[in-house]
Formats: C-alpha cells, sequence, structure tokens
C-alpha cells in the first residue's frame, strides 16, 4: 500500500482546474490541492476556430498546472479536455501543441465520454441503482441513462450555461422573448433525446452534478437554513428550482448578487442553466433532484482509483465513504470495530423492544466507525470534534437526515442528553427516540470496549418488565469496563429503554 | 523516535485520575486519555489514620487503572500520592498494599516535591522566569518561589480548598464569624513562608493551577466573554478574583450553582480557596496572576519527556510549543519551514515600512510553522481550520492577544480581507493594522512557495512612494509562484503597505 498523489487536470470551455487527490490506490483517498483558474478558451472562437489568444491562455496556464505538478512531486498526471476543444476544427493542432510543448497528454473527451466520467463520478457518490444523470457545464450539458449502476448511455448537448447565456441573453435581465427562444432551443434539444421522456423514470432517480446544479442547491440551502456543511446528498425539489427561476428571471444583476447562496460570479449566467434543470424535471416528471460533489475530474480519478475492478464504481457507496473517511482520520481499526462489533449485539437482541430494522443498524454501525474521529482534533471534546467532522466533510450516498443521525451519534457517544434540536427539520420527532436508543448502545459498547483491547467477547442481554440485565462474556474479568459502564453508560440505556440496568460478568475476578 | 504511551496517575485527597499521554520523548506529545474518580481519600482519616473503607475506594480504583494500562499497552505508569498518604500515619502500610495487590509503585510526594512537580507543569507552560506558582487542590496548597527558571523551594500548607471548607464552613452560606476564622487560619500559615512577602514580587510573575484557579478564571471568562476555547495564558487580576468572592459568598448554594463558569461539583468549596489567592495576591502586591493549565500530573511527565535534559524544563515554551503543535498535526514540514523563511525575509526587509520587532516576528514566524494545521481536517477551508485548531487548543507561553493574533494570520493565508472584530476587547485597535502587515506577508510567502518545493530561494525587496517591486531569486524560472503571487497574494500587500507592488523574477523564463 503506497501513498501516490494524482493530478486530474480539465480544461474546460470556461474554466481549467486542477486537483490533487492523495491515496492509497483502492484503500482510501483526499483532496490535497486545487487550483481553478477561468481562461475562457471558447472566447472568439468564430466559425469552429479555436482564437489564438485562447489557446495561448490556455497554454499558459496549462503550463502553469504542468509546473505544479512537478514541483509538487505527483506520481501520475489525468488531464483531459472538453467541449470547446472536441468541436474545435484545430482541436488536434491545439492538442499537439500542448504534447509539444508542456509533455503533457490531453485526452479530449467525446461527448458521450464526457457524460460517461460525469456518470462515474455521480455512481462513486450517490447509491443510485437506475435513473439518469445530468451535468450542466459552461459549454455543453450531458446526460447519462444507468442502468444497474453502470453508464448505459450518455449525450452532450450545446446547453451550457455560458453557451445558451452567450446566445440567447442579451441585457442584465431577460426579457419574454429571449426567454420564449431559450426555452424553445432548449425543448428542442431535449426532444432529440428518445430515452429521456415522461414515465421513463419510474421508480429510478434523477441526480445531477455541476456548478449550476451545485449553486441552485446552495440557493435552497440558505433559504431554507440547511443545518449541514455540505451538499452531500441534497435533495433539490421542482417547487425550489422554479423559486431559484422567479427570482433570478425578476431581479436586475446587481440585485440578483445578493441573493443567499448565490455566487456572484454565476449570477450572470445561471438562468439558462436553471431553465434546462426544469425542463429536464417536468420531462421527466421527476420531483426531486439529488445533488453530487463529484464531476468529471472525480469521475477521471475513479477509473485509476478502481483500476483493479472490472468496471470502476464502487458496489457499495455508503459503507466505502464511512471507511474513506475513518481510514483518511486515522482511526483506531481494532478498537472501533469491536465497539461496531458490540453495538451490533446489543442492537440485534434488543430489537424486541427498539423494533428498528436494517436501515437504522447501518447508521449504528457507521457511528461505531466513525465515533473516535474527532480524536484527532484533540482528546478533550473528541466526540464533539467527531460531530463537527462528519457534518462538515458530509458521508457519501448518505441521506441528510442520516448524515444528521450519525453525527448525532458519535456526539453523544460519551456523554451528553441526546438532543436533535439543531438539525431543525432535517430531523422528524421521532428521530429523537431514535437517536437516544441508538446513543444508549454505542456508549455502551464503548465504554464495555474502555480497555481497548476487544477483552468483553460477547455481551447477552435479557430482560423483563422492570430490568434490563447484561451479561459480559469475557476471558478476563472485565473489571474496568464493568465500572466504567456503570459509571458512564447505563443511565442512557435506562432512560432509551425504560428499565432499570443491570450489568454483569460471568467470568469470576480474580485477585488482580 | 518511538512513539511511547505514558500513564500518570495521580491520588490526591478528593479525586484519583489518570492520564495517558503518548509521545516521542523530547519531540512531541498529546494527551490521548483521561478518567477522573471521586474516591474522597481523606474521608473520615481521624486522628491521622486512613480509613479501611477509603481505603478500599482507593485500592479499587486504583486497580482499575492499572487494569486499564495493562490493556491500553502503555509503556510506562508513573504514580504518585500526596497529602491524604504523605501525613496518614498508615500511609506506608496503604503504599505496601497498593505494591503487594495491584503491583503498582505509588510514590508518595513530600510537600516540597508535591510544589516541585507543579512547578515543572507550570515552567513547561508559561515562560515565566523569576517568580511564585500557587497550586491549590483539595487537601493542601503548594506554593513555590522560581529563580532563573528553577524550582528555587516550595512548601505545602493545609491550605485546601476541601480540607478550609470542612474545617471551617458548616452552612449554605459562610457566615461573618466563619469567614473571620477563615481568614486569620489562611493569614496565620502563610505569615509562616519568610519568602512571601510584599516587595518579594518585583518584576517577576504569580502564576497559579489547580481546579480552584482554573474555575475562577473559567467565571472571569464568562463574566467577559473571553473569545478563546483554552485557558492557556489566561490572566485573572485582583478584581476579578475579589468580584468572584463577593458572589460566591453573597449568593447560596442553589443560586452559586447557576453562576456563569462555575463547575456545580465545586460551587461547595470554592471559596476557601479564592481567599487564599486573595490573601496570596495581597500579600505579595501581585495584581495579576497568570493561569497554567498544567499541573503535578504534567510535572511528572515532564520529568520524563525532557529525560535527557540535565533540569526538566523546556527554554523557550513558546518555541516548543508551536513545533508540539505542528508536530502532533503532522505539518509538512518542508513547506511549512521554507514558507517561515520567505515570510522571515520579507519581515525584515520592510521593517522600515512597517516598524514592528522581534515580538510581533515571532508571531509571524509561529503563523508560518502552523498555517496549513488545519489541513488535517480537509483541504477545502483549511485556512479557517488552522484558525479553530489553534484557538482551540491555545499556545503554551503565548498571551490571549498572541494567540489570536496568530490564528488570525493562519486564517488568512490564503485569502479574505483580514478583520479582528471576533477577538472583541483581546485584541487592541492598532492590531488591526498588525493582523494585516503579517497577514499580508505570510501569504505572500505562501504563494511564493505554492509548488511546495523551495524553488524561490530569496526575495529582494525594494520601493519607492508609489511602487514596491519584488525579485525572486530562484533556480528555476518561478512560473507558477510569480502567477499565484499575482492573483491572490499582491492585492492584500498592496492594501497593507499602500503601494502598487510588481513581482518578478531574476531568472530567465524557459520553454518549458
Amino acid at each position: 500500500m503506497s501513498l501516490q498523489h494524482i493530478a486530474v487536470i480539465d480544461l474546460g470551455s470556461n474554466t481549467a482546474r486542477i486537483v490533487v487527490i492523495g491515496g492509497v490506490l483502492g484503500h482510501a483517498f483526499r483532496l490535497e490541492d486545487e487550483i481553478r483558474e477561468v481562461v475562457r478558451l471558447r472566447q472568439g472562437m468564430t466559425a469552429g476556430i479555436l482564437a489564438e489568444a485562447s489557446m495561448a491562455r490556455a497554454l499558459f496556464t496549462l503550463r502553469l498546472f504542468k509546473r505544479f505538478c512537478d514541483s509538487y512531486g505527483v506520481d501520475q498526471i489525468i488531464a483531459a479536455a472538453t467541449s470547446a476543444v472536441r468541436e474545435a476544427r484545430n482541436g488536434a493542432y491545439f492538442v499537439e501543441r500542448v504534447k509539444r510543448e508542456l509533455g503533457l497528454s490531453l485526452r479530449v473527451l467525446e461527448g458521450d465520454r464526457e457524460a460517461y466520467y460525469a456518470t462515474l463520478g455521480a455512481l462513486n457518490e450517490v447509491p443510485i441503482r437506475h435513473g439518469y444523470v445530468v451535468d450542466i457545464g459552461g459549454g455543453s450539458a450531458q446526460i447519462s441513462q444507468v442502468v444497474d449502476r453502470r453508464f448505459a448511455r450518455g449525450v452532450s448537448l450545446p446547453l451550457g450555461a455560458l453557451a445558451l447565456s452567450e446566445r440567447f441573453v442579451q441585457g442584465d435581465v431577460i426579457s419574454a422573448a429571449e426567454r420564449q427562444a431559450l426555452q424553445t432551443q432548449i425543448a428542442d434539444q431535449l426532444d432529440g433525446v428518445a430515452w429521456l421522456q415522461k414515465g421513463l423514470l419510474n421508480g429510478s432517480s434523477l441526480v445531477g452534478l455541476g456548478g449550476t446544479i451545485r449553486n441552485l442547491a446552495k440557493m435552497e440551502a440558505a433559504r431554507s437554513d440547511y443545518p449541514l456543511n455540505t451538499l452531500h446528498g441534497f435533495v433539490l425539489d421542482r417547487q425550489s428550482v422554479n423559486e431559484s427561476i422567479r427570482l433570478l428571471a425578476d431581479l436586475p444583476l446587481a440585485e440578483r448578487c445578493k441573493l443567499p447562496g448565490l455566487n456572484s460570479d454565476r449570477a450572470d449566467i445561471i438562468l439558462p442553466g436553471a431553465l434546462v434543470i426544469h425542463n429536464i424535471m417536468e420531462r421527466l416528471g421527476a420531483d426531486q433532484l439529488t445533488i453530487t460533489i463529484n464531476g468529471l475530474r472525480e469521475g477521471l480519478f475513479f477509473e485509476h482509483f478502481w483500476g483493479h475492478l472490472t468496471y470502476p464504481v464502487v458496489a457499495d457507496v455508503r459503507a466505502f465513504g464511512v471507511l474513506n473517511m475513518a481510514r483518511v482520520y486515522r482511526y483506531q481499526k481494532s478498537h472501533a470495530v469491536h465497539v461496531r462489533f458490540l453495538a451490533g449485539r446489543l442492537f440485534k437482541q434488543l430489537s424486541p423492544l427498539h423494533g428498528y430494522t436494517p436501515a437504522e443498524r447501518e447508521l449504528l454501525d457507521s457511528s461505531a466507525l466513525l465515533h473516535d474521529l474527532g480524536s484527532v482534533i484533540s482528546y478533550d471534546d473528541h466526540h464533539k470534534h467527531s460531530q463537527m467532522l462528519i457534518t462538515n466533510s458530509g458521508l457519501p450516498g448518505f441521506t441528510p437526515r442520516e448524515t444528521a443521525i450519525i453525527a448525532l451519534l458519535t456526539r453523544f457517544h460519551r456523554k451528553g442528553n441526546p438532543t436533535i434540536k439543531e438539525f431543525g427539520q432535517l430531523l422528524a420527532v421521532d428521530d429523537r427516540r431514535l437517536v437516544e436508543q441508538m446513543a444508549a448502545i454505542l456508549r455502551l459498547a464503548e465504554y464495555l470496549e474502555r480497555g481497548r483491547n476487544a477483552n468483553v467477547d460477547d455481551v447477552i442481554v435479557t430482560w423483563d418488565a422492570d430490568t434490563l440485565r447484561l451479561t459480559l462474556v469475557a476471558d478476563e474479568y472485565p473489571a474496568v469496563e464493568l465500572w466504567d459502564a456503570e459509571r458512564n453508560a447505563l443511565a442512557l440505556m435506562e432512560s432509551a429503554f425504560g428499565r432499570r440496568v443491570v450489568v454483569e460478568s460471568t467470568a469470576v475476578p480474580d485477585i488482580h
């Protein structure tokens, strides 16, 4: 297992970006650096020819990216260009210059490959099985169909937010005629995609990515006082897209810039992209769209990261996301997996009392792996730091509600009286009981593994109307575990399960 | 350099505590675990004999601590007992039982040794050269004199907060007669310490430690809306001690428990401790007392950690504290030290313009070593995470104002317009200019080391009334550094130094 640094360069029509991702292939990864530069490669592209000045700007930026990679000492560079280079008649000449002058191999992605890599990015973040992935970029928009967690087909259409703005919107506020022309163009282009029609969605999901879509989500998050610091798993509904369109269409630019959540460098081009999204949602009869943060760059990265798989998509994004986070923050594996084991044993035996299902079990298991994460910051208050790290980074594949619950379980794994208030409407009233009962189980498992040496092999749970009895099976008399569980874990168990709780051991205390 | 886990056990008159500290001796350390248990060893100690029930409780707890160490796999256990065991006529018998039953060697600290170890803890946290260290515990209070950063002498007096409360205060609110008796006892005891007299303080410092003193500081912090999450370097003034005494003396227990910052399990015993502190401050003519978080346990730890020194006290607590924090959070050393070098070169050459001294240079140097700390949390927003980590952990030896400035410099090392508002009265109006100019220097140094490979060997600064010129000396043409500095660092330099800023390189650009 050796650490590698992979750079992914993405030369778009408007922006060039580089990310450096550090990781051990197939094991764990994290973002380590990022540079973004507005290049406007498409600018002055008349009659399908990249302008000399634009090419010079792009070469300048790519040279810097290449030098940055050299000095950073990255192990591999993956570089790709999209619609501007693809569509240019002198695109091949540009690629050859990049190769000759910089020694950098730039892959020009065909439209369906661009859709494919965006979909790879999405599939490695969102647990959809069947459905559609929409990626709205600057120059083009890609739409893909996913069948059984694989890219089935995809298309690139000239519906990028910047391209549409340049072509259809002249003034500060869009006119009725402009909006009509824009809608007609969007409808015409989408009509050409036979597999994107009403009724085809049934039961499958719609996923969105790219700056336009993320920014619509940020606007909705700002309007609704969203309590997480991440857009992982954020769901945008059609009504919210409508509301954003209304605000964007009515206000002059200066006012639009003040809209909460809207990035000022998108305020002038976001509306056409929002109209594309809205049309697609209507067309599919989709009420909701799930946001992904990943995109083309991550798709290119995952092709490398999952290179040993026959198809570079992780089977279980949730399980891997939890494991990746645990690994990135250097969790103490033997302790964490034993807490998960004991918590699972308690969950299973107590199921007649709590009535929860494998769905809740997954949240408990995840919180068990992540409970000590905050120790990376400091031992003091590490339970609070764990919550902060989870609500800050998010957990791929989990819904916002599930992420909040996992974060709360880590928060209350040592002490405190579980409350759910800070997450507002994200959690339902019933989730209070869930959090209390799961936190009680996690806390008990933590204290039964207080010596961090897996001394307690198992716990047997029996109860009657008044008393819940926990019998510990251990090789050595679990003195520390009995004592610390009694001091710190039983009160919450008693309140969570409405019984007096007794803990005992089958092993006999020895002298020492 | 091998990682060790050291457990320090401290059996006090009221409480038993264990801390596990992980670290590489002489290199870096951090707290890894902690357990605290109220044992009340002193309870029922009549005629100088530890009661059988009290010894049984202590043995029970120490057995658990020992088992915890065994299962945790600690490399060394340092265990000490203080006044209760020291003063008991059957103390030796108790120590022998601990040895026989638990295999644990318990050192019984003589009064002056208890004072010595508390002082070692303090000296490794606070940069005092000469002065006094006061440690108010449950059973006794230790007072030490420090000369030239060494423990000169110390004494243990029967002025512990719990012992005084038990002896002098009967009811809920202290009566005038009780208070008088208490004051007399305190004065009598302190009168016996010849070297603790008015006028002896001149120019030297008073440092306080122990739960009573920390809690007085917490009360003051709560009253004044203190903006740091740490008491490192907190200064308590006599007026604030007066105010706490007034509140504690006037209110019945139920009301006292509601006082902001006061721990409810100290509400009943804190007043006598506050009176001891007040008397000592008056006696020495000291207006201020600096808080330390370290104490006896840390002193015992440092004797081991600094075992290779002739005297186990670090020479420069500030420099080591910064380095320890950088090491604990796995800083990228080569990058951090090069940023510090370039920032130092800028600071020095720009000194005619900014006029700052070595004191401010130290803050800049420290922030350069710590600027990327937040990457341990995530690359995104790592500058904000750096600030959070510093204001959360504090920096030993720095004043609260200095800590806030270092945190702000890391916060603004990448982007943002420096403001100091969030630290309220901790910073003066003039500090706004300091933070802006130092942040401008740090940010420029960061972007001049953007490739993280020390490409820029030096920077030469010249200026006239209008223009500040930065000339980079480098082996290779510093393309990335020039470009990213121009995009991201020059604007703040221009506003901080009131000149147009130009950056250029002596090296000639090559083709690649």
